[in-house]
């Protein structure tokens, strides 16, 4: 591996591990949790804040980036880490996933996928080399090949297709991510483990990858609707063939207890939209699990959303506050929330790297578990 | 005047003065600017970042907070101060401006005005007296008498019928402020010349309130339409014959140079929804004038909002990047530019402070308008 982008694992767990992700942009404390800043901002949040809670790495969206502000611009603005105020280590997604979820006429061929706009109808075109230049023009620390977002369901013989038609674009990805030499000498490249809910094509994906050389390898067409049970099925059996050298990536994962059972199973790196996203509709993640703000039994309580949390919306606030701002519709309640909630995320991250390192990862989960069945405080 | 309520001025030029005014809960540097915190926040800002900008004061409106989350509510959470994490002043208007221009179904007698919600169409009563015990309830630090806002235009015999309402309004809020004996021993009542645009109604206003004993005396019933010019020309008759040992508020105001111009003609205090409405509509005020970051003109340019401003939006990031956020929706767009325009009033009143006590206001009022008539600085 280069020498400026280093997996230094300090101690393992049953199948988990904590350590530190080396990048010339900073260290990343592993298992690492990435808040999304789909369009070169994490929603409602100042960047100081956002590193503030724990954060080491944010995830940056190439498609929402390439269409607005586009790449050109923001590489001729100096990069994406300058222009939104974020020095430390970028992930960016290839484009893969949202162009499928939101682009509007998509059509894929072997050379990639054209589509047209969500924002404006406007025509544009992914493909391995495009994605590898956005995601380079934006400056990125963490590349991650192009690949097809599977669908779910899907038969057998459609994620075979799917998956060996991502492993040909990670073969491109990866010749055109190393012609950007001075970029590729400085950032890494993840390759993408495709193949569904189907054992045989996961071990294929991985079997494709493993020789290539990328820096890190992402689990990815999880978390799509397939439930936390075969999502936890389809780690059982893929994670043990993963390389361990390098750091294993879940995207778009997930919901605490998701996050929780994935560490159990190896996993390194997570982003979800999910902390933010509550952020922004009165769902506040707590110890005693998550808590709807909009409930009118928080109106005149006067107790913090979690007693435990040292963010500003818990130590400053009420719970009566909160609700009257979400009430109001004040975005004040969508910035204090999403504190608290990315808060409440790194917060986990911690616990389960203290608890690796002390070798106490069992009592952790059952600890963590535990606490989320007595369900929230009771009412006043 | 009570011992902790106190107006020091340490220096006057022309008609202006500066210094600073004194409350138990902490010094308000004159000429002030008060940021408007409607609902209970400071929209899109922590009340940190709103001390950070150079505010000494918050004012908070009876007719928002009484309907939701109710002033009763308040109080029993601990206050206004407690509820929104600001411990330093508080003034609250009477909610005699606002149910008038916001709430439904207005009957207006000799006791007070009955309506309706604008929320949900409830029924309520604001009067003198529950003015009084909502801003009491709220702990306000300084109370606006409950008044009529008086139409604009309006006739003679209209402005004056309403602005003798007012004083006899004034009569009642002052005696039921000071039955409010605990709250009343620590924090001030301010009264509120009428009068509109008629000298003689301003003085018959200013002489029924001399001699009652508020701790300050508010200018109500301007910025409401009637233009710069006229409401210039009504300071200038009336500031003459204002008492000049209490602090004198300009309600509502206002613009930039509406508030240099008051503050020539010797207003203390100012309130006004521009800097922060504004922030939330893409305008940003700038020593070279309002700037509408929406103009095509800024998404590629690198320079920061306003050189000399030291907020954090100028700071840290571009045009380009405040334009990329407010195209995109974002509440970061917001949160920057709020900051930003509460940064530029804070620092012109910091810089007619500062001109005051040097005995050179009238250079520095040239320069505001000089740098003003320049405009914006050139596209790139
Ligand atoms: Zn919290
Ligand atoms: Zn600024």
């Amino acid at each position: 591996m280069k020498d400026n982008f280093k997996l230094k694992i300090e101690a393992t767990d049953g199948n988990a591990r904590t350590g530190v992700l080396k990048t010339w942009r900073g260290d990343i404390r592993t298992p690492a949790f990435m808040p999304v800043g789909t369009a070169a901002t994490v929603k409602a949040m100042k960047p100081e804040t956002v590193r503030e809670t724990g954060a080491d790495i944010l995830l940056g969206n190439t498609y929402h980036l390439m269409l607005r502000p586009t790449a050109e611009r923001i590489h001729n603005l100096g990069g994406l880490h300058k222009f939104m105020n974020w020095e430390r280590p970028i992930l960016t997604d290839s484009g893969g996933f949202q162009v499928m979820s939101l682009a509007q006429l998509r059509k894929i061929t072997e050379e990639g996928v054209a589509f047209q706009s969500h924002i404006d109808g406007s025509k544009h075109m992914l493909s391995p080399e495009r994605s590898m230049e956005i995601q380079r023009l934006l400056g990125s620390n963490i590349v991650m090949a192009f690949d097809e977002c599977t669908p779910y369901p899907a038969t057998k013989q459609e994620t075979a297709d799917s998956m060996r038609l991502s492993m040909r674009w990670a073969r491109r990805s990866f010749d055109a991510f190393h012609n950007g030499s001075v970029h590729a000498a400085k950032n890494a490249l993840f390759g993408i483990v495709q193949g569904g809910v189907f054992e045989d094509l996961r071990l294929e994906s991985i079997d494709a990858l493993r020789d290539m050389g990328f820096h890190g390898l992402a689990v990815g067409g999880l978390a799509v609707g397939e439930g936390q049970e075969v999502m936890f099925e389809v780690l059982d059996y893929t994670m043990p063939k993963m390389p361990t050298d390098v750091p294993r990536y879940l995207m778009g994962v997930g919901k605490p207890d998701d996050i929780v059972g994935a560490v159990e199973r190896g996993i390194d790196m997570f982003d979800c939209v999910l902390p933010t996203r509550s952020g922004r509709t009165a769902q506040g993640f707590t110890r005693r699990g998550t808590v709807n703000l909009k409930n009118a039994r928080h109106t005149d309580d006067p107790r913090p959303l979690d007693e435990e949390c040292g963010c500003d919306a818990c130590s400053k606030y009420s719970r009566a506050y909160l609700s009257h701002l979400i009430r109001s519709g004040e975005i004040l309640g969508a910035m204090l929330l999403t504190e608290h909630n990315l808060t409440y995320f790194q917060d986990l991250m911690q616990g389960l790297r203290d608890a690796i390192a002390a070798g106490k990862l069992s009592d952790f989960v059952a600890d963590f578990h535990a606490r989320r069945a007595l369900g929230d405080i009771e009412p006043l």
